[in-house]
C-alpha cells in the first residue's frame, strides 16, 4: 500500500478558478489522516468517494481560514451521520476554543470524542504515532504560529514467502519471521533461516506537508531526503517581492529546499488566485528540480514498489 | 426589479445528493441581502456568477453549522479580494464573538468594516432599513435562539408617463410627480393633474423567510399575506414525529401555515438528507397549498409584474 496523497484543494487566499482551499487526505496503509482542512473539503470527500467517517486523525497546520475554515463542519457531519469513534485532532492553539465556542452557541455536544492535540509550532516533535506511522510537526515560517507535518512510516515487517512456507507452521513463528528471526525446534535446533521463508521488508515511505511558509533552510534537517515533499509554491519569481512580504514561497525556492533536503519528488501547491494557468509555476520549479508536480485536485500521488 | 430569491442551498444537517447548506440571495432592485450563509456559500456564489462584492447587508438565521459555517470564509473573501464598503451583518448573540475570535488567531484585520447588529431572535422588530426594504425579526420555534426575516419593500413612486411627458419638465416636479402631486405653475394655478402623467405605483413585494421552525402558528400575524413565504419542510408527515423531536416541520405543516397566512407563494426548503427525492415533499404540501414549490438550487423565484 505505502503512502497515497490525495489532493482534495491546493489554493491559497480565496477559492478560485475551480480551485478550492488546501486539504489533502493521506492514505496510509487503508488509514485515513486528513491533512489541512479548507471550507468544502466535506464536499471534495465526497466528490472523491471518500468515507469522512474513515479519518480518525486530523491535522491542522495554522489557523489561517484557508487552511481549516471546512473543519467544523466537517466534525458536525461525522456527528450528524452517527460517529461515536475517538478523533484526534493535532493543531495550533486556538483551534480548540474555536471549535469550543461554536458547539457552545449551537448547544450541541458530539457524540464521539474529540482528542485534541496542541501542538506547539516551535518545535520539531512526535505529535502522533500509531502501528503505522509516526508524525512529527516542522516549524515553518509564517505570518502567524505554523507547521508543516512529516509522516513516516513505522519500520515495516520482513515479508513472508508464502509459496515456500510449509502447512504446520504457528501462527507464533509467522510473527518470528516477520521480525528477522530464524526459527528453532523444541530442542533448541535451528530449523529455518528466516531468509529462506521470507523477503526484506518493503521500504518504508516519509512523506513531509509544509505550507505555509516562506523560503527557510531550517526545515531541510527535518526533511532531509523525504520520498515526497509538498511545499507550498504560491509565488512565481517574478513576485518574489510579494512572497516576502506574505511569508510565502516562490516556485524556484520550493525547488531549491527539494534539492537541497534531497527529496525524492516535489509537490507544488497552494497557488495564489493570480495564476490561472500553473504550469509556469510547475516549469520554474523544474529548472531547479526536475521531479516537480503540481498539487492539481484530484490528482493521487503514490508513494508504492 | 420587484425582489428576486436566488436559492444558493437548501439542504439540512448536512450536505448530501449534490445539494448545499442553507443559503439565498435576495436582490431587491439590484441590491443584494444575503440570507444565510451555509459551507461553500462562496463557492456557490461563484457557480451562480453572483459578484459577492455588491452584498452589503448579511442576515444569519441562527447559529447552527449549516446556517452559517460559509459566514468566515466569504467575509475572508471580500477582504482579500479588496473590499472596502461596509457590511452590515445581522444575527443572534454568538456571531459576533466568533468572527472576532477567529480573526484573532488568523491575526487578520479586514480591510473593510462590519457593522454587527445582534438580533434579539424572541421579538418581532425591525432590524434593518434603507431606500428599498424594511426588514423584520421573526421569532421562531426551534432548538436554539432562531428567527426568520421578513423582507418588506418600501412603497413605491408613481411611475412616470415618459411618453406624455413635456420636454421643459424640470427635475423637481417629476419627482413631485413621483410623490403622487399636482403640478401648479408660478401664480399657483394648477398645470397638471398627476394621473395625467403618471401610472399607480408598482406594487411593494415582500417575502418571508422561516427556516428552522416547528410549527407555530404564534408567526402568522407577522407574515399574514406576504406575496412569497420561505418556510422550512425538512421532513414529510410520516416522519411528522422526527420532525417534532428536532423542533423541524412537515411539508404539510409548511403548507397549512402558508394557507392560514394567506401567502402568495409557499417555497419549500431545508430538505432532510434522507429524502434523496424532494418531489414527494412538493406533493404533500400541495395538498393543502396549492401554489408550493421546492427551493432547488439554482431556482430563481421572482416578484415582479
Amino acid at each position: 500500500m505505502g503512502i497515497r496523497v490525495k489532493i482534495l484543494g491546493s489554493n491559497s487566499a480565496a477559492p478560485a478558478h475551480r480551485r478550492h482551499h488546501t486539504a489533502q487526505l493521506i492514505n496510509i496503509e487503508g488509514k485515513y489522516y486528513l491533512m489541512d482542512c479548507g471550507e468544502a473539503t466535506q464536499l471534495q470527500l465526497k466528490r472523491y468517494k471518500i468515507r469522512a467517517q474513515r479519518i480518525n486523525n486530523i491535522f491542522i497546520s495554522h489557523l489561517h481560514g484557508d487552511h481549516y475554515l471546512g473543519l467544523m463542519g466537517l466534525l458536525s457531519t461525522m456527528h450528524l451521520m452517527g460517529r461515536s469513534q475517538k478523533l484526534n485532532l493535532y493543531g495550533p492553539k486556538g483551534l480548540s476554543e474555536i471549535i469550543t465556542m461554536q458547539l457552545k452557541y449551537s448547544q450541541t455536544v458530539f457524540n464521539y470524542e474529540i482528542n485534541f492535540v496542541e501542538v506547539d509550532t516551535t518545535q520539531s516533535k512526535v505529535v502522533h504515532e500509531d502501528n503505522f506511522v509516526q508524525v512529527t510537526s516542522i516549524p515553518l515560517n509564517h505570518r502567524i504560529p505554523c507547521c508543516g507535518y512529516l509522516f513516516a512510516e513505522k519500520k515495516k515487517n520482513r515479508r513472508i514467502k508464502k509459496e515456500v512456507l510449509p502447512d504446520d507452521f504457528t501462527i507464533r513463528n509467522i510473527v518470528r519471521l516477520k521480525h528477522g528471526e530464524d526459527i528453532f525446534d523444541d530442542d533448541g535446533n535451528l530449523q529455518y533461516k528466516n531468509a529462506a521463508l521470507t523477503l526484506p521488508a518493503r521500504k518504508s515511505y516519509s512523506y513531509a506537508f509544509c505550507s505555509d511558509t516562506k523560503y527557510d533552510e531550517s526545515i531541510i534537517p527535518i526533511i532531509k531526503g523525504v520520498d515526497m515533499l509538498y511545499h507550498e509554491a504560491t509565488f512565481l519569481e517574478e513576485h518574489a517581492d510579494r512572497a516576502g512580504s506574505t511569508y510565502h514561497s516562490t516556485a524556484k525556492e520550493a525547488a531549491t529546499i527539494a534539492k537541497k533536503a534531497e527529496v525524492g519528488k516535489l509537490i507544488l501547491g497552494h497557488f495564489s488566485v493570480r495564476y490561472k494557468e500553473l504550469e509556469p509555476i510547475r516549469d520554474e520549479a523544474q529548472t531547479v528540480f526536475e521531479n516537480s508536480e503540481l498539487a492539481l485536485e484530484g490528482e493521487e500521488f503514490i508513494l508504492d514498489l
